[in-house]
């Protein structure tokens, strides 16, 4: 793990954002994410999977072993939930000196539809026994980081892994998952965030002592220095992006828009409690105004904000913050930590203002 | 226009590479590649087009301007064909100095089934006049490029928009155009560069002479210098890629094999002559051998090529290369332009090979 102190990005880090893609900020208009625009976080490569052949192996800790097929899976009752998903590492690139890693700038989000089947059952039928503290869940995806060879691997205390909400999705906005998302199955767990939601899953398997693995011990975790154990990511905390207004330039995307009435738009989330509210700056964050925040179909879809701001000519800075129900909020300048998780400081959106010209 | 002579990439480029993003390499073994998967050059911002009150207007140096809905068109002959798109950039951020733009390394391609109507038939309905020289298709997305406000347009020569393959594209691998590839409605020119083919299409009008819009007559030009008039950029000079084999390092992508028997695997295309041969360096250029070529199913879909290669134990430099019929192939060494167009160097794919753990 290295941090740069440049301003400018790594051809190592370009290769990355040139795999894995934000969502274009203009999307966050869509309710639903469109396959294509949510964002992506693929650690390895992309593995090519043959659903007759895929099955998922339960085992570990339990009683009773279970080797699912896809259809299998597809039998038991399911449930469809809108969930917004957010990488751990959005706004990372923000960060100086930041981590050499995937460099994120604000747009690593999406809302979609997961329909699947629920975990718990699936645990309850195998019979998870007494020592069962966590549940480890595997990808078929492998490769090397931080100079371990690896499966892409992450676990969930136990308690988390049976909560009603958790997912075992096969589709997302009513199509099989797609091989970017997973498919044919990947986990989801409504409020946390990304690295979480385990892709191309391959088994689960019951643990009697804290998994251990690197994507679980060393990485996602919320540390000063590389020595530091740190702190685990969890649930993904609070966040107002908005739909930059008018119309960009090419290669800086500042926003030129005309003097005015301007209806600012955009969505608000957080893994910890309801958006309670959202505030708009058009001061670079000096002076803030409440917006109307119109909560998502469910509890982990993203909410949506207005607001009217009146455009007067020249430059100006924009800038949009939610608080959730804990009180958690946005700051305005990052918290900085040394892999660049749960950046969450607010976006500013350069916009300048010209005369009406019509 | 600006020039980069750093190594290292901008926060501007950044800003492009997060919203526009590549075909990961390993999504080459796709036959026909899934949307989400296919590159993404997008100007400005992707529009918020209502089909019911879109229409196409089909003007200028015609006998019979025609207004078409959605519905009209649909109702149309249609075709369905494979075409390889890829973006006139890809390779711009490997040239030194560089181009400040879209820093695209080599993936800014995909193969898909694009399903329209014929644009000839339309054009005769409309009834071209003996002055018409070209024809200019203008999207609905609008922005500042080269500090000109503009819709993106682009034009074709008057035969080549009358040619046989060229479609007004409203479906893409089956599905209705998502946002992103243009909906409602694109243009698409097998064999021609991606700035071809304009989405979110909004108007068709023949001109009496050449266009000089800035996608045009500024950009989209192989030139020396910032002053040169150059030449336009039209079709798609050959290109090879492979499948990287093994398994990545998160970072650095650089690649893991066992040693052994190794099927390497990959796409080749050209716009100007089907695909002659397709070599395979495992010494970073110094020798090759020849690939297995199939060819795609459509003149303009990318064809297959199979290599056995004997991996040895140590440190290799991958490499294919592709030959059309015309004669063209690809240089060892970018042809460095200005804007850092049409850059077919070949693929490098830095791979570790250690000895066969099983």
């Amino acid at each position: 793990m290295a941090t740069a102190t440049t301003t400018e990005i790594t051809f190592d880090e370009l290769g990355l954002a040139a795999r894995n893609h934000a969502l274009p900020l203009e999307a966050l208009r869509h309710d639903v994410t469109p396959v294509g625009l949510h964002y992506l976080l693929i650690h390895y490569d992309i593995p090519s999977v043959d659903a007759q052949t895929w099955r998922l192996e339960v085992g570990g800790a339990v009683d009773r072993p279970l080797t699912l097929t896809l259809a299998d899976l597809r039998s038991r009752p399911s449930r469809t939930v809108a969930v917004t998903l957010e990488c751990a590492g959005n706004g990372r690139a923000l960060l100086a000196p930041r981590s050499v890693s995937q460099p994120w700038l604000n747009g690593a989000v999406g809302n979609a539809e997961w329909t699947g089947t629920p975990l718990a059952p699936i645990l309850e039928e195998a019979g998870v026994r007494a020592e069962g503290v966590e549940v480890v869940f595997r990808g078929i995806d492998r490769g090397v980081q931080g100079d371990v060879e690896q499966s892409y691997e992450r676990s969930l205390p136990l308690a988390d892994a049976l909560a009603d909400d958790v997912l075992l999705a096969y589709a997302v906005n009513g199509q099989p998952l797609p091989p970017q998302h997973g498919f044919p199955l990947r986990l989801v767990v409504p409020g946390w965030y990304g690295m979480t939601h385990v892709k191309w899953l391959a088994a689960i398997t019951v643990v009697d002592e804290p998994f251990r693995g690197w994507q679980q011990d060393v990485s996602y975790r919320i540390r000063q220095s590389e020595d530091e154990q740190g702190t685990p990511v969890t649930r993904i905390v609070p966040r107002a992006l908005m739909v930059p207004p008018g119309i960009p330039d090419f290669l800086t995307r500042t926003r030129i828009v005309e003097a005015g009435r301007c209806e600012l738009q955009g969505r608000a989330w957080s893994g910890w409690g309801p958006i309670e509210h959202v505030e708009v700056s058009a001061d670079g964050g000096e002076t803030w105004a409440d917006a109307t925040v119109e909560p998502g179909p469910s509890r982990f879809a993203w909410s949506s904000w207005r607001f009217e701001w009146d455009a007067a000519p020249g430059e100006h800075v924009l800038s949009c913050r939610a608080t959730d129900a804990t009180g958690r909020t946005q700051p305005l300048d990052a918290e900085w930590n040394f892999d660049g998780f749960c950046n969450n400081a607010v976006q500013r959106v350069p916009v300048v203002v010209r005369a009406a010209t019509r």
